[in-house]
């Protein structure tokens, strides 16, 4: 009795272990700053409870397998506020993004299909593609640009045969990075020329600073029949824990394509669509304030990172996470020495490694992703701790 | 730019078809009768809507990827309460019952591995087996013996050297059949023997009528390395739109398995984990009326079918559906005329065609699953219409 060799070949998140260590030293009583993952402690609207709370039938029946009507209204009024003309019908309802990124996945691509991406990339990418049957492959980034891709030449060369998509996150987890609409267009040419699908994962669409605009695939008209946009209430309403991902497209066979596995799953939380049906319903005012709120955090996180001696940073225009490179030789053993030996006034911190978001983890052994989810002081003091964690390390390396 | 080849292979359900027809009949003032699908017209229980409304965290965050401690240790008790014992460890909370079959078959099957069902089957199972790489091999049965398939001989009959696994389904989906102990402790036997896993479809669990026992592959403490029991809240607690699905094993490579794509997929939904803890701390009593009241709806269902001429009918001991035969040769060109043709004092009445549930359609062409999620009385109607139905069915096909 053997489980399946896929099965196998999956890797248990590394964070777990990481994970072990911050319950332990909670337990020595050490406070840990929590900015390794993407959970906000912005309070999510309260509509979203509203809603929920005055659902109005005595029965939580299946709704159907596409998403709510309302919802799925309600998300088209919402990219129509921006410019993007969706209708209900070119949009689904999934269980999370991440659910829309594993139907996209399993809809587009054939066994050995390669999936171009920005590297560093969300690890789930590629969680969502190889169980699709494809690859991932990467274009490649530097800690000294930004983690900017948008370079034709580059792009360019990453296409092979096999590739079947480009992915995009804008602006992007790890990295905060951020397309303009006119390097959108320019994938988009790149896409019809090398006849591509695009996906585009639009979740953290408002988090764009110093004054950008919102961009979007959804925008370019001409090659609409080539993209497929994700979404989600996760980060926007600060609402990970209701199950509402999106996926939008105007190419009908993606859609049957995706409506046949969503018969299969039956039907997405029918309280969460209640409750998301209202938030998509937030006055744009919203935006604006929760994007001011992470612009603060933003300037605060990467004020205090350039006091840290050898640090490589560029300052990120969008999302909220930043990548950044320090000067050690494993990040991994970094953190460990920041949850089992340090502490400054009994705290630490906790971010997450970056050799898991990196094709080949070795670009990644020197670097850290922090999501910026805590209020200013906190992310301040975040901060402090990596810079005075990072004193205290090299000192004991070199005693060593 | 072309979509995957098994997005092709794989089709949209049958039914849409037959609800847009239900949808014009309803636009032509028809009633109908809707017992197609397994959707409880039974109340929630209230105790879900409060521990919703009273959820306390303002931030609604991600839960862990397994489920929260809270709702495992509430399933833990539960089953202990039939006498079933598993450590909250040894339960994963799922979105909803469709994705921990999901994650089961991805977890333990390898490309063209079979999994042994009884034929005619939940037609899902043939969407998570064909995803994960599987084949559905049939152990086939009979309308003549209630569909019964747990004979030692035709099991193991239908075993093949590719075979991986056994699925059962107890109380059944379509069928309404069930399983005795002594006959799971047989199908653990056979499993032993031929080093097979034992999926155990337990949503139905108490579901049993005319006094029969809650019977458990939980209980076959000999076996447990490889049985694997997946569970849900929508039937039991009539929460269909709550979509928290369950997934138990004592095998520590299966869940290690689907935490690997429990990680994936992030986590459940937060507010359904919380109402769905409150349903598994309702008294043992609760499943008592639950039982009593789908019991009574079986023997009206079964008292009427005996009054249609022709049909082949065992009476099913348990879950809420029962398969039958009518003297017709093709059920969807029968039901087209329930929808599109046929009337009663303005009232017409929607099955399920039975093809779609059997590995080869051809043997369900004159099949219908009946639902009984609806009160005594309707019930009553939905049968008498399909009586009349059918009458007028025959009259046509005379006349033609």
């Amino acid at each position: 009795m053997q489980i399946s060799e896929k099965s196998k070949q999956m890797e248990l998140s590394p964070i777990r272990r990481f994970n072990e260590m911050a319950r332990d030293a909670e337990n020595r009583g050490i406070k840990i700053y929590r900015v390794n993952i993407g959970q906000p402690d912005i309070k999510t609207p309260e509509c979203y409870m509203e809603a929920v709370r005055n659902y109005p039938d005595d029965v939580i029946a299946y709704m159907e397998s596409g998403g709510t009507d309302d919802l799925r209204e309600a998300v088209s009024d919402y990219y129509a506020s921006f410019g993007d003309d969706f209708a209900p019908d070119e949009i689904m309802i999934t269980s999370g993004g991440s659910e829309a990124l594993s139907m996209v996945f399993t809809t587009i691509l054939n066994e050995g299909d390669e999936v171009l991406v920005a590297d560093p990339y969300y690890s789930n990418y590629s969680t969502f593609v190889l169980s699709a049957g494809g690859q991932i492959a990467r274009i490649p980034t530097h800690a000294e640009e930004g983690y900017h891709f948008a370079y034709r030449e580059r792009i360019e060369q990453a296409i092979t045969p096999r590739t079947k998509a480009i992915c995009c996150t804008s602006p992007g987890n790890p990295t905060g990075d951020v397309l303009t609409q006119d390097e959108m267009h320019m994938i988009c040419e790149i896409a019809e020329e090398h006849d591509l699908w695009i996906v585009s994962d639009e979740v953290y669409r408002e988090f764009v600073y110093d004054g950008g605009a919102v961009a979007s695939f959804g925008r370019e008209k001409e090659y609409l029949d080539r993209i497929i946009i994700t979404d989600s209430i996760s980060k926007r309403y600060s609402c990970c824990g209701g199950r509402i991902g999106i996926l939008i497209s105007k190419n009908r066979d993606v859609m049957n394509g995706a409506m046949k596995l969503a018969q299969g799953r039956l039907s997405v939380s029918t309280l969460d669509q209640a409750g998301a049906a209202a938030l998509f319903r937030l006055p744009t005012s919203y935006y604006d304030e929760i994007r001011d709120e992470y612009e603060k955090r933003r300037d605060i996180v990467y004020s205090e990172l350039t006091k840290i001696p050898g640090v490589v940073c560029v300052k990120p225009r969008g999302s909220f996470y930043v990548t950044v490179k320090l000067p050690v030789d494993d990040i991994e053993d970094f953190l460990v020495f920041l949850l089992t030996e340090f502490e400054d006034k009994k705290e630490t911190v906790m971010f997450a490694p970056a050799d898991g978001f990196y094709y080949d983890s070795e670009r990644g052994k020197n670097k850290m992703r922090l999501a910026y989810v805590l209020e200013g002081e906190q992310m301040r003091r975040s901060v402090e701790l990596i810079r005075l964690g990072l004193e205290a390390y090299e000192k004991k390396q070199a005693e060593n």
